[in-house]
């Protein structure tokens, strides 16, 4: 933050000051740090004393919450959680994934769905997204692919994890992923996390929890106000044996949960309950005024449902069934920019945070909590920054949307198919040594390596450092976007 | 709440109002709900921006936090937990066992460490505390049992865990156990939650980390002003897989930690480096003045130090090294009075919470936080009490301390020695049924069954419920201090 000082120990000072500057977020949590809701923080923090209930049995207030969510997102079973989406999904893993079988999971699933497979010890198939080369993102998982891995492997399977929508806001055809699945009485847990708002949002595409999914997962700090950290997960039907899920929702959660926390997240429900359909309305009225402010962007191009759904059934090239605007992807493919010189120059010259720079877009979240203001400030940034662009680069708009990534190979996107040689925990059991990265090639990986955000691993422990892999980690390297001086291998 | 009403579906709005009231809280969290204290929540409640690191590749701000914790609590490495001493045991846990081998656990442990057995699918040996039958709670770990089991089972064993100090505040022998299990090369993992104190307060027992324990986790919250669900682990020596562990505290813990709580932490740090030595003199004195108040109760009978050490070396009979006299044990031994019949009269009559009742004491927490007029007015509630009692019961007074519970045998504190028919994982892996309680004398335990708090398991899965811990489970029942209508067992 150029310009503030601080003492570097003092955390709490340092947030105060930040609290106090002008810079707006485009980015998560999803309360945008609107003051106006700040509650007391110690004087509320308190332990399970009489009336107030307890997390782990929950009987009273907080089951009361937890009923009032399951309406309000429409699920049968919701429970809140205080240790974020992670929590959540290690819970929905270890209650669903049974020992021995094989679990289907979503390739560009976050680093807690590997951790999940390390401590079940289990084994999975991946699905890759389609690759967009236009904007160098994932696209959706083709329940094409998953209906012939089911075929393939069987009475193996034992479950099915899939992401929607991802980091960049596609979404893939859950309703149809389900029915698949549960043909074969197969249970999918949908990783909802940067979903949380489809529910209340009309306009939004549908929550997994309306397409049948057994379990979801979402983060309310995310998308909705609720403090980092907060996050819900749903149940449904009777693939999925309850009273494990919620001993594993015990486990993975500390037996002194914040009521800081859990306040905010019933605050959360109570808001999308009784004000929830006024504002999302407002929400769009201001994300149309946005799109119509940057619609004439000549350079940038903001990733938009009508690059998908344009006449031409692109989504069954992309396998995209819906797209989420409340995200700006921001795609700077065919600039002379990248997404990390976009986010620096928004954050340096207009003190705007973005969320995630990636190697050709920088991404942002609105949600209904952002003010006109901060999204127009955001609008007028992006057209100065693009009539720059213009006088640096003529022949730049020739490539606008016909442009694809100079080389789509190195995109952090582009997942190379992995080399498997032994599963995540197997590996992580091997004796290991530390190498430089340039002795790292063709060995076996036995650490994740990923750029966060947005978390999903490139490498996982068990995988080969093949030459395809190896040359992305190096360009992301170049890109400034990872650092990566040593690696862990398991031993020869 | 007597007299309080709230919509009760607005956890947010009853905690405000509960603030507001003047019920004066013995029980955690540290803060004591100090509103001096209090911060912006959603204000400050950001992500990892630019400037502010990563938790779970800290290299920043929140680094240089966890090393200034480091000097304080005198450690080679510290770790700042969002998500409480929860997973911190968990990862410890699971960074030290040895797949086939042995961790030897004090019984007395909490269920989180149960949960790690389980998650590790590992072999526990038990130690079991000794047992104070004149309070009726449990004593500390004797150090020659802890050299009579790694005798015993020698290279099988690959680490110890000890509770200490226990809910109640009785201290082991930690360096001695220590220096047993590092003969052997064997590291020690100290479950501190309740004595994160020790380093800061002078007067306090000696610290586990002091102590040359090679894990210590410690809850902020509990003893401490920082906001509930913070806590701290330590690592320190050769002997642990310091890798493994931050890979363990990464997976335990959300990818999206809250900085309210990260920021409670590092003022609480803060706190104890440039304040503690004065606060914790001025503690003191407020302690001495309560202690002085409530000396010549006749009935009830505060636990200090001088119980244990008066002379007779009553330390080796319980195995008590030292006794943390931060802890308000009100013990109603002898008298016509349990300890949860004492904590209803101090809530409803006097607006006091406490911390925990038992069956023949009442337990509270002070900590630094505590305002002199609150300890003053425990003290004038207890000798109203007290004197009360005396009317009563003419008889009692005799009893006192001479005294002992009516009956030992069905005190929570006293472990019948388990029956173990399988490991927790193993047991958890069969088939199972729900039997109403009177079915379950006799079958294989499949659940984990303990009073909150304290939150040990009484029974935990894979163990027989046999004829003692039944009668217990029934006793509490009468007690009102647990209630068990159905209990999840094996199937036959």
């Amino acid at each position: 933050m150029a310009g503030l000082e601080y003492s570097l120990e003092k955390l709490h000072e340092k947030l105060t000051e930040y609290c106090k500057s002008e810079y707006y977020p485009i980015h998560m949590p999803g309360h945008k740090r609107n003051t106006a809701w700040n509650m007391e923080s110690y004087g509320i923090d308190i332990t399970e004393i009489d009336g107030f209930d307890n997390l782990h049995q929950a009987e009273g207030i907080i089951k009361e919450g937890e009923s009032r969510a399951a309406r309000v997102f429409g699920s049968e079973e919701s429970h809140y959680l205080i240790n974020g989406s992670t929590c959540g999904i290690l819970s929905a893993v270890s209650a669903v994934y049974k020992k021995g079988k094989t679990l289907i999971v979503a390739r560009n699933c976050h680093k807690s769905v590997y951790h999940a497979l390390l401590l079940n010890e289990a084994k999975a198939e991946y699905l890759y997204p389609k690759y967009d080369k236009r904007f160098c993102i994932n696209g959706g998982i083709s329940p094409d692919e998953v209906e012939r891995m089911i075929a393939d492997k069987g009475s193996e399977i034992c479950g099915v994890l899939i992401t929607s929508p991802t980091y960049d806001g596609v979404v893939s055809d859950i309703a149809r992923i389900v029915e698949i699945a549960h043909e074969r009485k197969i249970p999918v847990i949908v990783d909802e996390a940067h979903g949380a708002h489809f529910a209340a949002d009309g306009d939004s595409p549908k929550s997994a929890v309306a397409c049948g999914a057994d379990i979801v997962i979402q983060s309310l700090h995310k998308t909705l106000p609720s403090l980092t950290q907060t996050a819900i997960l749903h149940v449904n039907g009777v693939l999925v044996d309850r009273n494990c899920l919620r001993q594993y929702l015990q486990i993975y959660q500390t037996s002194s949960p914040s009521y800081v926390l859990m306040a905010s997240i019933s605050r959360c429900i109570d808001w999308l309950e009784t004000e929830g359909k006024k504002e999302y309305k407002a929400f769009h009225e201001k994300l149309d005024k946005f799109h119509a402010m940057t619609d004439n962007l000549k350079h940038l191009h903001i990733l938009r449902k009508q690059d998908y759904f344009d006449g031409k059934k692109s989504e069954s090239h992309y396998a995209v069934f819906d797209y989420d605007e409340s995200k700006v992807l921001i795609s700077t493919v065919g600039t002379k920019m990248g997404g990390k010189e976009l986010s620096d120059l928004l954050r340096k010259e207009y003190h705007i945070e973005m969320e995630m720079a990636a190697k050709d877009y920088a991404l942002g979240i609105f949600t209904a909590m952002d003010t006109d203001e901060g999204m127009t400030r955001l609008a007028d940034a992006l057209i100065n920054i693009d009539a720059a662009l213009d006088r640096d680069c003529k022949e730049a708009s020739s490539k606008k949307l016909q442009g694809e990534c100079e080389n789509p190979k190195d995109s952090i996107a582009q997942y190379p198919i992995s080399i498997r040689i032994h599963t995540i925990a197997d590996a992580l059991k091997k004796e290991q040594e530390t190498v430089t990265f340039d002795k790292a090639l063709e060995r076996e990986c036995a650490e994740f390596i990923y750029v966060y955000p947005p978390g999903i691993p490139l490498l996982a422990p068990g995988e080969c450092v093949s030459k395809e892999i190896y040359s992305l980690l190096g360009q992301l390297q170049e890109k400034g976007l990872l650092t990566l001086d040593t690696v862990r291998v398991v031993q020869r």
